[in-house]
């Protein structure tokens, strides 16, 4: 795997230039936070770009989408902004084989929703402290990252988390208020391979936080695979009988 | 496990008015002999409806839907003509806990797709003979039902299947070209049981097959749940601190 | 599903003789108390008897196991006590088909472990709340379950907990503490169903809660299988050409 | 991932000293062919030794072993020669993050049936064709793979195979005589990842096919984890209040 992995980190960009609180945080943005964490930590291994919302087409064209390996994906309040037809475009990347990353609030966009098949809504409360457990330890994902480890202010994101079940689970959260999460989910949604991680409120520094950094820099090793044929197609595929043994 | 189980046989019932060869196997709609597959099986256990596209709301009605604890689906030639309201409409009663048992070429429906996340799509060809292996001797869907069995006359279907990975694989086939393919898959999304079985081309009579019938009346009986509260909705609950202890 | 259940419920039998504490709470046993429970939800559906570490062959005969479609384990000091080959005759049968349903530290039970191929160990301390979780609310063991419920005293149980993926994951605990855990697990190994149920310290009444019994009615009902041949033995079978369509 | 990643290739290395029909293909063993396999795909990542049963512990000695970060093993007439306390010595190395790679035969050995839990029986037949499907083409292991290839000459493995539900599941495979076998299989057990490969048997020269050596390939690099500390050990751990935020 010495391929150089083409990242673009996607951001909605609207708290952060509305909100003078998550301005102080990330005053260029969570997106370009999330990139300098991936390029800390895999270094020459990636090239990282950003997008977002405001941009034309969300900064998703069929060009930066064609040249993007893995994509990670963090929204809140502009789910509904994001057009229909990016969706669609990005939901056939995923499907042949683009990795994607989907970050906190990005649980309830309409790519993640519509790959998931179900609602993906939760519980949720402000001002809470989130303990990350490691339950798979011999997972890429879990790669140097210790078997336990403290956010000291987030979000509570809570159970139940209408999700189908992953097809592996790497982390489960704690809260103080007696809550538990599944924080860190792999799916797997044709020849692309999604990871949802939760931890990331746009009102805490979490995307500084080094397990938090080093957990998406593995994510994006892990959904990353090489660019390959497509094999699903929206078409059904006629196959004359012996047509493989011709075709061998 | 003595409630009864009102079940909903939904078919297309396109094929069987357009084709004299389909309506001379099915002369009543293949929703009606599937209808009488699940009688002939479960008896007493059960209450069976069927409902068909060209009724009013597809015969899926709020009403039917309310009363429905398990929706079979068969659809081929006309998915494009399900109203995406009346798929709504069954995709939210799905994660609410009702049962759905999809067959042969719904897998290409709009339901079937849309609870995926995937395109579904696969191989196919006429005029072959399935195979079908018990692969999950233990599950409740495979009681009853030999380690092996033939369906001497059967469309073939054949990998690579764009669905995701199953929660649970019961039955594989395999055909004369030497296709495979995943043909009894469970899946869990929100409340909702789903049971995938590919048998079942209209141009033969494989819904009067013994061995059939019992895995769709087993499946019936797999995916049922009483009605229960719903879990998830389209909107997230905030949960305060110290919620769940002052509900207790 | 109107069969009879026939369940015998295994204690180790050895703290509520040893100390006066566990005899407070569990006077004739938990292994009576646990059959209590099992009696009060599923009635005239189950017969339920007991057997003991003490008894010959730990009460597990071959007639007993014959004639036995769910067993219960609770075990914890006398692990080490269980003769090997009545962890084998066990073992057997739970391939064969038998439901088994362990409980708490039964997860270090030679039978457990040899099951798992792991070595099923865990954290835990004494004296925590423990707060269940129902993650997946369509699932059979967690009918009539609320969505979180609180076991005032139990020891705590937590992560790493090193068993393989659970198939289905049902409920999620977390403790006072900060720990969190997998409380709920369902395996199928063979043709057997397993559910792994972790609260139940000796120390504490908790097989008398309600939603505990019922958790646990629930499971016994989902591991049960009607007795039918089985399936895979010791001995891999040679299968001449054509041996399926000779047999049909 | 530029680690070197250390392979051993284990060989029962009977069948090719016994056998003249088999020496002629595997004249060096198939351990031989398999480590030449491993070393053609992977080049500089990786240095491959082998291993076989006649060597003092089997050429799994403490030093071999911790200095092993990948396992492949092939067996078969020799399964019950191997010395229970190297099967302990693995499995226990397994569980602690060594890669495992189980080829063919060897889903009968002490190894990995302890590893599953289960019989791991299976029917067989000699003198088929086997054909190889990919059905998860975004995996690893599937990378390079054509979606469907052939091997000429084979045994018949077909199912019931009695194992537990692989975590992935990333080849099926059908045969002539209709049967199907689920032929690829991930499994994750402890900190260690085992992929199970069906194809392989010792009187066709299988090990030089191209596709077997490519998956072979894949998956060594899939089950490679770097050394990492032991999580779960044979003692659980007493973790009084307050553990781990004392540590953090």
């Amino acid at each position: 795997m010495s391929e150089i992995i083409r990242v673009t980190v996607w951001g909605e960009y609207l708290h952060e230039r509305q909100d003078e609180k998550v301005r102080a945080i990330y005053p260029q943005g969570m997106h370009t936070t999330i990139a300098e964490g991936i390029r800390e930590y895999l270094g020459e291994s990636v090239v990282v770009r950003t997008a977002t919302l405001e941009q034309p087409e969300h900064g998703l064209t069929e060009d930066v989408l064609a040249s993007t390996d893995v994509l990670t994906w963090w929204g809140h309040i502009g789910h509904h902004l994001v057009a229909d037809e990016i969706v669609d475009r990005v939901h056939d990347r995923v499907l042949s084989g683009m990795g994607l990353v989907v970050l906190h609030s990005g649980h309830w966009s309409k790519l993640f929703t519509r790959l998931m098949g179900t609602t993906c809504s939760l519980r949720w409360r402000d001002d809470d402290r989130e303990v990350v457990w490691t339950i798979n330890p011999g997972h890429p994902i879990a790669r140097g990252v210790p078997p336990v480890f403290i956010i000291p202010e987030q979000e509570m994101y809570g159970e139940y988390f209408d999700i189908p079940q992953p097809d592996e689970l790497v982390f489960l959260s704690s809260f103080r208020g007696g809550e538990v999460f599944r924080s860190g989910c792999c799916f797997v949604r044709g020849q692309g391979r999604i990871f949802y991680f939760s931890p990331g409120h746009e009102t805490y520094p979490v995307y500084y936080q080094p397990e938090v950094r080093r957990i998406i820099a593995n994510a994006v090793q892990w959904v990353y695979a090489p660019p390959a044929p497509r094999y699903a197609t929206s078409t059904c595929i006629h196959s004359p009988l012996g047509w493989f043994e011709q075709e061998a």
